[in-house]
């Protein structure tokens, strides 16, 4: 295997971060810069100015380049065919980044990335190989690695958990449908929720609506995981609600993949064990033959935001994976 | 690889059922009997009974011996966890098996062994390694191949897509949960809904209640499936509504597998294209990103109810699919 280091890009909503990564999963260098969100050309010229930055810092060429983006990455790991938040439609980024960089370049689903960092260097080898990496955040994006590899599908665009769908006729999705997952059990569900029941001045909301400032539309994530860890029941309530969702999706996806381990990552996931304990309950609730069978563990990731970076870059590498 | 014949038995709620298969799939043999279908003891007995004359076949030793059966059937390819229709609770057939036939037992989930029946012998070259193949009968079976390999997951129990979530709080299954696919998408909940409605005299169920010779608990799905062949709305609206959750529920097993080609057999497979057309119709319409991404191809199975047995058979063989 190439030793050289790697470089990951994780292409965001708000920004692009990029690592140089050695081939055990050292972060070498790191670097990031603001995303000009829906613009394809702006996205790519600063796709080329990190890397140029990350390759300062080694005097070797690079393994591979990888790139981390939320949306629909074809087979070909070059061709997005839909982001929903990028304004992407069919763009061939990895042959266009891989002129410019001259260079391999792979382009990966950041959900995937972050779920093959996670497994590559999360300190998960109790997966046996088997793990599904659930990042929640503005949405849910998943990744399955089985038998030790990354799972794609047949078209390359495996792992969309978050477009499972929980209810019918239930909430608008940006993918078109109703009722997907991701509309209940996301970060941004968890904030749309309990941002309309403060404005609706329920019972208890008091306290949450007085730490934003008195501004039920100011209410963030982390507001809501700090008041409930400091007591506040209606707070309490909404992490519950949350975390109902999340184990209620999970148990489904059980049923289909059988990890043996789930990762929850993403914003979400740094409100930590009193939602996860949450997740745990509600997972072993909604698994068929529930007593019968064994029990996936569910866990908190373990590499942060940082997952997507250190998974793309070593995604990257020539037979690392294939 | 072992070229002498091996067994498959596939262990039915009603029969089981047994071929001696060669290595290409081609069936030299079959047979077989009622099911004892609770008294673990006497299916056993069966079995041993079939392999016996299954053995008289050829001359020479089985190159192994694959037993499918209805259940959550543990890593070790011996155990079964929990089989809602047999009574089963953490029996270890396949060690036992293997003493008393004294040659490679393996025991596989049914619908993984149908799935991976179709997939070497069904003529699907063109799933490129990547299907899904549904069994729809009593329940709705699933079985992935991902790579050219069957997915057994981290515990050996992948592929349950019959207990996908799809409605909260929804109808009561048997794996003890609510809301499962299979109460919505199965033939039971075709025949059961059919014949709550036709026994309400629902407004065009007199056809189908005088096919049923009077009795509305006498209505078959065969019945239906020829009532809407020849015409009749009342049959056909609820093959639509059969069809549109079976749509539904593929889509979103498509969100998370991403299969090039969704096979569908079991019993409502036989009716054949007029289903087939409405899955299509339905699957379409409730996939996310629909017409941004490629669509997977779905079509009826090719080999019927001896999916199971070729499968079993073939599973059973040392190195074919390790």
């Amino acid at each position: 295997m190439e030793t050289a280091p790697a470089i990951g890009i994780d292409v965001g909503g708000t920004k692009i971060a990029g690592a140089l990564v050695a081939a055990d999963g050292r972060l070498l260098a790191e670097t990031r810069h603001e995303s000009p969100a829906t613009d394809v050309a702006a996205i790519l010229g600063t796709i080329v100015n990190l890397v140029d930055e990350l390759r300062q810092h080694t005097g070797e060429a690079p393994a591979g380049v990888g790139v981390a983006a939320a949306g629909f990455v074809a087979e070909d790991r070059s061709t997005i065919y839909f982001a929903p938040n990028l304004a992407w439609r069919s763009e061939k980024i990895g042959v266009e980044l891989n002129e410019r960089l001259g260079c391999n370049v792979v382009v990966e689903n950041d959900a995937n990335a972050a779920a093959w960092g996670e497994y590559r260097f999360g300190g998960h080898d109790d997966s046996g190989g088997e793990l599904l990496a659930l990042t929640i955040g503005t949405g849910i994006g998943g990744g399955l690695v089985h038998g030790g590899e990354l799972v794609r599908g047949g078209f390359g665009i495996a792992g969309e958990v978050g477009h499972l769908r929980v209810e019918q006729n239930g909430r608008l999705c940006g993918c078109g449908q109703h009722g997907c997952w991701e509309q209940y059990g996301s970060g941004s569900a968890l904030t749309r929720t309990t941002r309309k029941l403060v404005a609706a001045r329920t019972d208890g909301s008091e306290h949450l609506l007085q730490r934003a400032g008195g501004d039920a539309d100011a209410v963030t994530g982390p507001m809501i995981g700090e008041a409930a860890a400091a007591g506040d029941a209606f707070a309490k309530a909404r992490l519950e609600e949350l975390g109902t969702w999340i184990g209620i999706g999970a148990a489904s996806l059980a049923a289909v993949l059988d990890p043996r381990l789930i990762v929850l990552g993403g914003g979400v996931s740094e409100i930590g064990e009193p939602l996860l304990e949450v997740v745990r309950r509600a997972f072993e609730a909604n698994l068929p033959a529930a007593g019968f069978r064994p029990v996936a563990e569910i866990r908190i990731a373990s590499l942060g935001n940082r997952a997507g970076v250190l998974g793309a870059a070593d995604l990257s590498r020539p037979r690392a994976h294939d």
